[in-house]
């Protein structure tokens, strides 16, 4: 196995997590939103030797000051191509990622699957995520569609300056190049075009799972710059579903709940934004006895909103009676300065958005974000200040991501010659289908399949996919 | 004004309903999905002459048995260029007409907007829709888009070989040649392509607003024949809302207790089908206490259901248990007849799907179409048979079709030339955006404003749209 | 059997159904709440005659506009002791009768029980109700507790003369005197206290199911008038959940639908009174969509609308901007004209509550009662007059009201001398777990056996009751 | 002041807390159920001297292991009348209690008012009950109903020996006696009844707030040997509500998020009894997307079940398939070690009910108390052991409590000789309605006040009560 790479290690520029592959690494690493950076709550590191045999790694909150750029550490392998808190913590880790695999069959299911086929084969992926239980088990499920092993670069309470330094050692290697990125928050891709554009030539393919990153790569392709094709996966509709509706639906209780204790029956809320994640606070506030106010700017959510019984109204009508302000825009400065002012002393700032920009009191407001950049501060205007922790987000729902991921990077890298341009793509819908379909056992769902005439009757494939390609939002039936 | 139009009836072949404005005519009648031709509730009728003062008409069920084809009817201003039941009762149409306007806020504004403007100034429109005091209220609405009047062949009661002869009489008339098309199914499309198919060099476009019309569009442009453009109403986001998930949320309900007096709490029920429509059904009748099944053939939309608490089934599995079958699928034998053989003596199946094939017993099914083409059928299996009527659909509901339509027609006729192509068209998203905003009013619901730094932030035009144009179903938070 | 009973008719009193069993008679009629009366919809009639084969009789709207006092009717078997519209309808409504037996299996279940026990054997029972199909199966399974055929005094559109006429026909009776009295309001109670006194005598015991009634004889208990037992029915926990909570969540929606076809999502509703009544209405309405508000007068309800999700407002606070007014307090003038002259214009008042006392300007006010008593009034203070009918009532519903009924007559006539006294009673808690244990099967509901050990630990015993004596309301779990 | 009590301390048997005021004491402690004895939380602890300043302290999870019993510590006053972990932490615990306050309006509006009345003025009242910050407020409160300051025993860790040691250091008191007693579990009762009978002649009442409590106060009752009245403030209905119905649709979510992580929409959850608090688990569960069973013994709980909309089963026909099994019974062997091996293999089992009777595997299943004796025991039968710790209870539910004891304190306290015997009473329902309308400022909620006219109408006082003495459970509307 060639696979003898060493990498020279920028200093000062920035380094990066890598997951290896048989002949090729795959570099993990996590740049959450700006506020967001400084609270990655664990990292995992497995080396990637030429064995290959792994050692995962979980540091927990240590006394250690040490920087983890300044230790010697070595994983069990004896490899030190990695760089986080506390190698030692490698089989607690390890522990961790199997309980996750109980709620993500699907991902299992995958790599089952894949274990004679190794789709990834030959595919050298970097990538840059959060890292947690749930997100190294995506990677040991990336590892297994091919081989075991892969190094990383993360840890948490890294500074703006460790985490480009993990994201370069994950790219500057030497004797190892990328040819698939798998990104979330578009920083590496970043990195890779303002650094080492060269290096997109063997690149196959982009897959990018988070709002801004693939905003950051339509305005690429709209300015004629994108020089490969990208997986736009945020959109999938599992995932939009999945890490919006129904998880926010369920963790804006829990996140309320852990940091407050205060119960939600008869307390006056007013949710800011009635897209998925908006709809979810909602509906779980609204089934739990609260009053929801509805601000949107779009005449259609508003609607929704409407019908869907909320009244709808802007901040300001209601700033002075509610108990809560929940922000799920994605909107800047949408609770002002003014509006903390004029709210009830005990009045709770909730962000569900993406970052912090929601709140315009940034230097007052506590950020902690919590797994898929869906993060809570508040601000208490007046009195204590409150740290607020995020719920965690289900293993269930990263296991959507993780699969629908996995897809994405198996189809951009063994799509035939020129089925993919140097656009942004959205994940055939049969492939959406598909991961669904891996997660329904879980639930013990029967789904019922078409005759042949019933098939015929509608002009569909029995295996999907089941809606038409000119079906665009809210006429789909999802 | 040249308007002085003679047509010629072609006797034995078909007639419809005319609509005209001050030189133009708009023609309105309504073929519904097979089995529902038969269940046109009211018909309007008005009278196009030169001076437009109309005459507007519902038949009732009267006991006359004399076809309306062999009448002589003039209305008020003498004109006989319409055929209905009985012109006498025009006057208790026109109130009927008042009433629903008071519900149709959104096409009441766009009406008042557009008497200085007349968008549809010269156009000529033939359409073929349900005609009920709503639509009714929307051919009026139109009118008054350009001038008042037009002719209307449509009756209660209507045989197939009736439902042809009122549509050539729309189209086949002397001296007047339509430039726009106004389809709900596309028998109207159909008819002109096989018999007029010359008439399309003057035609400007067509707006169909079924899934059936819009399935046979597609399929014309698939085939390279669709010689205008099309836009597609039904696929808008508003329309299905409103017409699928919000109107079944409440006419399953209404329709049920109409025909059964039937008890939901408690009850049993499966839903075939998990669409918008399917969605609407399982939410009501869960909210009212009844525990509900769910049959799915698409992953995803089977996903959801399971996250929203029902249980994913296959029919066989619950069919000898549950007390009511609902069927929302648009597929064809989803109930069949060892179903029906295996279903508990009281059990109650009902059609919420757009046609009667739904229910493999067509000859034993009573099926009598309400609104917006979703029906109610019960087939008892053993015992009495029930002819349920289905429950209304909201003046609110249809206001929003309508309005919808109106603004299709005006982009179409007002389009530059080659803005649209012969092609399918959705509406634009801002017109989407348009027709919700002028509902919004009726809920007392406040819009709001980006600021100028958060239109800048965000990339978005202050006015909208709101929503990129790659988002699609499930991602752009709809 | 020596129950050749000829009753003299006191032509200028008053005259009433009667139901008999073998040697004995059961009158049934019913005079509603005041403004009701008028409103009764169908009466059932069947003779009582030797052979006791019954004519069932159902009146339609006739235009025959002869008083039934004045006509001369005999049934199937030539008796002529009963005074209903139309005779020969019998059969229809014995078919009605049989429909709704489907719907009652309680009942069924009752009376097949007691077709070996006849534990109403020698009972001669006078009763009050209202008539419709549901009620006159009540009837018919009373009888069959004992022999078939009673007389019925009863028909659609009695003024208050004929009401009292009704009434007193039953009472007055040459050689026939009740033992038992069923009544629905009070008014027989009151007639045979104020008339006939002395018949109390041989009566055994009083059967009350409405408020009003309910409320007649605390009041004759307090003031030491009352002398025989009587048994509350109206407060058994399943007739209070099941008109009330349930029947209502269901009726309110199908009640206002089918009188306006409104839509309910984001409408605004002011629910006055949030008992049973209220909160079946809010919880139907919240679920549809609508935003509710809520007013009270007790804190306790009060609090539990705020832990439910509503704003509890003043009346005064909401009345301009909401579309529907629902009443359900039991109070009067809780809607009044100053509240109609600020509300919008197409706002809707509906009446849920007991009479139509709650809303101030009785004149203007059209009212149409319903099932048990709950009525829709709907003043639309500027425009048209709408006549509200009400939804109608789930036969499910009135089988667990009709089996209490039957349970409270058996345990009251068969109960040892010295168990009840001259007061009111409640039904043991047994019976209520009875009435309630009858209708399991409907929903296929499976009831949990307790374990010697755990009926032991609980000190309880594994039949029931199931509840401790001296828990009361909110205490008990139900 | 002559209150300079010394008491002695009985070593080896039993010591309790002590709340005291001016010339009398009030002790407070708390013995859980028996498994819950372990868990409580934390202590507060205050001492009482004769210039009453108070010392208030929590004690932390420390390191030390020397028993409180054995430490010598006094109070900032110099006091060492008390016995808790480490009373240096007092004033942490104070602050905590001031926040506690803002959730606990109720409370501090009754000690606003009592400043002036004293209505508690010559009370000695020893308790025991759960020790958290909420209830240390609840001591304040009552202290500020007289004088401020008193001792407690009590810290987190108890052994059995050591609760019962609390529980005689507070009643065994050399020159003090208690003249009330307010219990929560009825061990401070019994201890009494065993040990000091005679202290029976000065006590003028009992406040037990548990279902245990009360349960064993009947039986004495019952035997003719309860020698005080008792207030079984346990069955108010604010109280049942808020504790159970309210309070467990909230808690249920929080206690199995915080402890597993798992997501709750489409999972399969069996809920074992519906009472209020399996009302309140439903509730929640089925609001979140879980598919939800119930099971029952009480045939009435069973029809509402159904007619919420929830199958009725028995465990075993849903054992196998189940993903969470909540008992909410009181009953005992609910699940058996043959439901266990039966289970899923990540099957959840949840204890909702007051003790760890419900499950059959009392040395498997871990426990851990929350707040109202409702806590969480999870047990997953095959695989790891979980420790869950039950979610907090909401401050706001515990004022309820708070308020609801104070007030049968003071009634019992206050009542005219004779007004009450030697019974177990419910709290007037006035009283219950004063507790409520003290809760409706917190949600800015506006009672409606009857008119004169309106009150004559109903036959009630303005001021309430509103609700007749003879409305049982169900039938009162709440």
């Amino acid at each position: 196995m060639p696979n003898k790479k060493k990498y020279n290690v920028d200093g000062d520029a920035g380094r990066k997590a890598q997951i290896q592959f048989a002949d090729q690494k795959q570099e993990f690493n996590k740049r959450p939103t700006k506020i967001g950076r400084r609270s990655l709550s664990r990292s995992i590191s497995q080396s990637s030797t030429d064995s290959y045999s792994s050692g995962i790694c979980l540091t927990s909150s240590s006394d250690d000051e040490t920087s983890p750029r300044d230790k010697q550490q070595k994983n069990s392998k004896g490899s030190s191509d990695f760089c986080v808190k506390n190698i030692k913590q490698a089989e607690f880790g390890r522990r961790e990622i199997e309980i996750a695999e109980q709620e993500m069959p699907a991902l299992m299911a995958l790599r089952k699957r894949a274990q004679g086929e190794k789709p990834l084969a030959g595919a050298k992926i970097v990538g840059c995520t959060h890292i947690t239980a749930q997100t190294a088990n995506r990677g040991v499920a990336l590892i297994s569609l091919s081989v075991p092993g892969f190094p990383v670069f993360a840890w948490k309470g890294e500074s703006e300056d460790d985490f480009w330094w993990c994201i370069d050692r994950c790219v500057n290697v030497e004797g190892w190049q990328p040819n698939m990125i798998l990104d979330d928050g578009g920083d590496l891709t970043h990195w890779i075009y303002k650094k080492y554009p060269n290096m997109f030539k063997k690149i196959k393919g982009i897959v990018e799972e988070s709002v801004t990153g693939v905003h950051r790569l339509y305005q690429l392709s709209k300015a004629g710059k994108l020089c490969v094709p990208a997986m736009n996966v945020n959109d999938s509709v599992t995932k939009q579903k999945f890490d919006n509706l129904y998880c926010c639906r369920e963790s804006i209780l829990d996140g309320l709940k852990r940091t407050t204790d205060m119960m939600f029956g008869g307390k006056q809320v007013v949710v800011c934004g009635y897209g998925e994640v908006g709809k979810g606070c909602c509906a779980a506030l609204k089934a739990m006895g609260s009053i929801v106010y509805v601000t949107e700017i779009d005449p259609i959510c508003a609607l929704q909103a409407c019908m869907d019984g909320f009244r709808l109204v802007k901040l300001n009508e209601v700033i002075r009676q509610v108990d809560i302000v929940i922000t799920c825009t994605g909107n800047k400065n949408v609770v002002t300065r003014e509006h903390l002012d004029r709210m009830k002393n005990s009045c709770i700032v909730c962000n569900m958005g993406h970052s912090n920009t929601e709140i315009d009191v940034v230097s007052t407001v506590q950020h902690r974000e919590g797994g898929t950049a869906s993060g809570f501060g508040a601000f208490p205007p007046q009195g204590r200040l409150l740290n607020l922790s995020c719920s965690t987000v289900p293993t269930f729902v990263l296991s959507i991501t993780a699969t629908t991921q996995a897809l994405a990077l198996i189809e951009l890298y063994n799509a035939p010659e020129g089925r993919y341009k140097q656009d942004v793509y959205l994940l055939p819908k049969k492939m959406d289908e598909y991961v669904a379909s891996l997660h329904l056992p879980t639930f013990d769902a029967h789904l019922t399949e078409l005759t042949d005439e019933q098939a015929k009757y509608l002009g569909l494939n029995k295996n999907g996919p089941f809606k038409p390609n000119y079906y665009r939002c809210g006429s789909c039936g999802h």
